[in-house]
């Protein structure tokens, strides 16, 4: 077991629905040494990719983000929800549904932020379906872009995201991935 | 002249309606070791306070209230906007107008993550009218915390945000102060 999964198992609670509150240590409060480990770790799965940028979406996503850019020294951008598309022309925009929230939001990035010659690494914090992923690919390719990969805290194995995202050809690398939450008992089974 | 202020002379750009587009460094594409150096010299500034967690509010204070956190030693929690309250009792809010936005939003955080000992450090990326610093103080003292200062990376003197701030009798340390600037010719001056 790794030093997420047994964070998890220490500190996650398994909520109603499918949810793992981890509001303690990874997207509400946040315990910067774990998150610092996250971006180690995901440096040394990615290291031999020629990364130029890390992309997350706002929120959650922003402190693992800032972690693995310091470790390859490269800028961080975060793409912005949005409930409006700025129509000037000067940003790359993308759809994405919200699995917890159940609504949809544009997420935007600006076009000065993604080059033609841009190799970037996505991380996020969660992928449940995958929706928040895709709309991070859109923008990459937007861009014309390259995706060098995708690093992902905590993959929730059990819906269906992380399972297209690797028939599509994408290297996801997700430090922990949920098999089962049983939401009476609390117990969680990781891959 | 500081590290910020030669940054922000040298990338930031001007706009009409007192606005200072910092995207390309500091909140939309972030540049990593800015970001750590605002840390330190935070670190610096406020080492002489017992600070026991770190507070800012999402989306853009979240990189720079991680590189705080790591320098003292504690969590980082970020505040979340929300269109509703959640009425479950869980939660300490307040409401915030945005200067930008020309909106409402309520500010949220958990009361696990805020208690009566703790002894905050609130950062954020800007102050402008004080009303996002004034929601999250708001919250600080919901929990009947102790604010122990303020860290913010770019005040606009030209508000009265931070004269609000130190009236009330806040140790508010901003990195760069701007006094005007000319949207005609792009001029910033510094305090």
């Amino acid at each position: 077991m790794n030093f997420l999964e047994e964070r998890i198992l220490k500190d996650g609670i398994v909520k109603p629905g499918s949810v793992l509150k981890v509001d303690s240590f990874l997207n509400h409060q946040m315990d910067i040494a774990l998150i610092d480990q996250i971006g180690k770790e995901f440096y040394r799965r990615f290291a031999d990719k020629p990364v130029t940028k890390v992309l997350t979406i706002e929120s959650s996503g922003i402190a693992i983000a800032c972690s693995v850019a310091r470790e390859f020294g490269v800028p961080m951008v975060f793409a912005k929800k949005s409930k409006s598309v700025n129509i000037d022309g000067e940003a790359y925009v993308a759809e994405v549904e919200s699995f917890v929230q159940k609504k949809k939001n544009l997420v935007i990035v600006s076009k000065k932020f993604l080059r033609a010659d841009d190799h970037v690494l996505i991380v996020d914090d969660f992928l449940a379906n995958g929706c928040a992923l895709q709309g991070l690919i859109s923008l990459v390719e937007a861009a014309e872009a390259t995706v060098e990969g995708l690093g992902i805290a905590i993959e929730k194995g059990f819906q269906d995201g992380g399972y297209r995202m690797r028939n599509l050809g994408y290297q996801l690398e997700s430090i922990a991935i949920i098999e089962s939450m049983d939401e009476k008992t609390g117990e969680i089974t990781f891959r």
